[in-house]
């Protein structure tokens, strides 16, 4: 329903050299926030936008009065345009029309055919500058987090486990996408290191809780969709809406201590659980970039209520990768291999239904999937379902097993949508299990 | 622990008139953002303190200089000084010193023996306001709301009517303080209308779900503490310092449609049924004003574990009236009278079991108690309970019945906790519910 934006064609070429299988060709140009090395006001945390190794600095190119022919020309002048604040929400409030202005702008001026930035060398010296020498921030502020359950293999398995073949998913599965409110403090930026949490816990056989490490620390393998403008309280989107309100996705892991959760979570939820930490990629691959690849979705039976009906594909054919390396191992090895478009309920359906009673929607709100598992064993997107609750431990190349994350381990999570000789991708999403503080 | 504050001196009196049954004595001066009438810069929100029928505005007082002795001298200055902002957040995060410092300055400014403020007929007209010229917006920017389950009389309803006498509390009710994750966007303040929601809900003899307006909408009678100063991702706050991270209290009415919550609430808690509107009152009393109000809590059977184990009272004697008003009544009548004393988990145990995992804190989040309900059935905290799930309809002085709340109806919660000749009050916390959206 979009017409094919120039940004997807794949003959386009840029005068930054990309490799063939980078994330970040001239077709993705997703957005980030990013802090350069160094002291004084270049160290300002500011609003970049990706391709290949390097960042391009958008409040440089504002500066520069590059986006004077956009919608945008307004919002981006000055100290406080949207470009040089430490969040994307800003730009993200725009709306569509706003996006895809910005973007063509950037694939012009990126272009190996265009000299307006290719033959500037002082722009470029202090517009573009190399990823190794940027702190990449979290992407927005985020107002409110929603986790959403979408993925029915996941939660047919969980449900096996938990509550028998004949009960898995909840009668209320198929007619609704189950969701709960998350924390949104604890929302980290890849590569932020994650502390085993502490809590209570109570195994089966024991009188009492009792209180220590996590022993059961479980990574949840996600996609999260950014809100981009909001809704007034009161007023829901509409599903057929819902898009235009959708601004762009990172991969999220959504980190689950299990043995906290199966003694705390009734009746009301997942808390403590899973609000120590939840980790996502630092580049918002825009909803535009991603239109290519948007599929069919699974055939939805019973069919949903009309406020849930969308029209269109809506789903995204997105190749999703977990891999773990411990201390004891040089290069990560793959434990799963899963993909985005086994999602049952898609993102407009998501927003549509978490809008219906009228919540209010702002931008930045963060609405994550759940944990995305394929119908074979080896797409499963957490280690309770790769393991099956540890009684299938995982075979490493290191010879190592693992049931649950050990002290020391990193889990990397990454995804690409796979073009015509160039890749959409996500970079990664990592994080590195601390042990536990030894006191509270 | 804390030694007596002389503004809890009942002797104590101001040179602004105060009614003897006023929420707002010298004794209390909550903290509030308001705004006023009329156009041009004197609109803009900013802080102010409630005294009678009075608000003081705090702007003026830093600009004329009143609060160079305090720990704030710096902190208060210039146009984005903390009073002069559109929330308390930077205000909350200084912690009790900081609090205790104003609270005092304010108080002193205030009594009927100093001239400085009383006779200076200038800065008076410009810094003390009418309340009835003035709009109460929201106190703080909440981050995360978090909403407790913490009364056992409520638990405990709640669970007959769902799950029988012999499984009313859940294991682990009385091992941790139960809570999950609420939804910010959506807190509104007190005269907000609340909009009806509309959703899914299906009957227990239904085939399928069905979409419509819920007809099962309730109120929760609740009270709220704001975090202060916050914490570190991985660092839990102690149960012993965590009043040290409580800025002070509001009342909380979590709305919540119990027709969608009961479909959709399994197994991740409840979602749409409550994120259409949380209302909140409009003053912030802080904790040094209910200090003289501190009591022992009940008797915790079993001992909680070591990190929930709180020394000292830290259980608060405040009334809890709930009243009602239909569009055919004069004036509301009461429904229930409750007390935050009640309270089986407090709210420094509130806040070292939330932090534990190491989920930090920030400046200007909410900690709800969940529904406040009493030993007695007129002192149930909502209607759910009030008339045990609509089988017993609550009888009106106007000769009508509800079972829940109909169109029209205001719902109106009040607390105060009461002194020698003086009540420490919290307002009130209102809304009416507006019938719902005819299209989605």
């Amino acid at each position: 329903m979009t017409q094919l934006n120039e940004t997807h064609d794949p003959r386009l070429r840029s005068f930054v050299p990309v490799a063939p299988d980078s994330d970040f060709p001239i077709q993705n140009l997703p957005f980030g926030i990013f802090r350069r090395g160094g002291s004084g006001s270049a160290t300002r945390a500011r609003a970049g936008v990706a391709i290949g190794d390097l960042v391009v600095d958008l409040s440089a190119l504002a500066a520069a009065g590059l986006f004077d022919g956009t919608p945008c020309a307004g919002e981006v002048r000055g100290e406080n345009g949207i470009f040089s604040r430490a969040d994307l929400n800003g730009f993200s409030a725009l709306g569509p029309d706003a996006w895809s202005a910005v973007r063509k702008t950037l694939s012009e001026l990126l272009r190996d055919d265009n000299p307006r930035l290719r033959d500037d060398a002082t722009l470029r010296a202090s517009a573009m500058i190399p990823v190794a020498d940027c702190e990449l921030l979290l992407p927005v502020t985020i107002g409110d987090y929603t986790d959403f359950y979408s993925s029915k293999e996941h939660a047919t398995n969980v449900g096996i486990m938990f509550r028998g073949k004949e009960n898995a998913l909840m009668p209320n599965w198929l007619h609704l996408p189950v969701a709960y409110h998350g924390r949104a403090s604890s929302v980290v930026v890849s590569g932020t290191p994650v502390r085993r949490p502490s809590g209570q816990t109570k195994a089966d056989d024991a009188e009492a809780p009792s209180f220590g490490p996590s022993r059961l620390l479980d990574f949840e393998l996600e996609m999260g969709v950014f809100v981009g403008p909001g809704s007034t309280l009161g007023d829901p989107i509409a599903v057929d809406d819902a898009h235009r309100h959708l601004f762009g996705m990172v991969l999220v892991n959504d980190w689950s201590a299990r043995d906290i959760q199966k003694w705390e979570y009734q009746p009301l939820g997942p808390f403590l659980a899973k609000n120590f930490a939840t980790t996502i990629s630092p580049w918002i691959v825009t909803m535009e970039a991603l239109e290519p690849f948007r599929k069919q979705g699974p055939t939805q039976d019973p069919e949903p209520l009309p406020y849930l009906r969308s029209q269109g594909d809506w789903s995204y054919d997105i190749v999703l990768d977990v891999l773990v390396r411990t201390p004891k191992m040089e290069e990560p090895a793959r434990i799963s291999r899963s993909n985005f478009r086994y999602m049952y309920w898609n993102v407009c359906q998501q927003l549509a239904h978490h809008s219906v009673t009228g919540c209010n929607m702002r931008p930045g709100d963060l609405l994550a999937s759940g944990t995305i598992s394929g119908p074979e064993k080896e797409e499963r997107g957490s280690l309770l379902e790769l393991t099956w609750r540890g009684s299938e431990p995982l075979q490493l190349p290191s010879g190592e097993e693992r049931k649950f994350l050990l002290d020391g381990d990193e889990l990397i999570l990454r995804g690409w949508a796979q073009g015509d000789g160039y890749r959409v991708g996500f970079g990664e999403c990592r994080g590195v299990v601390e042990p536990a503080r030894t006191s509270v």
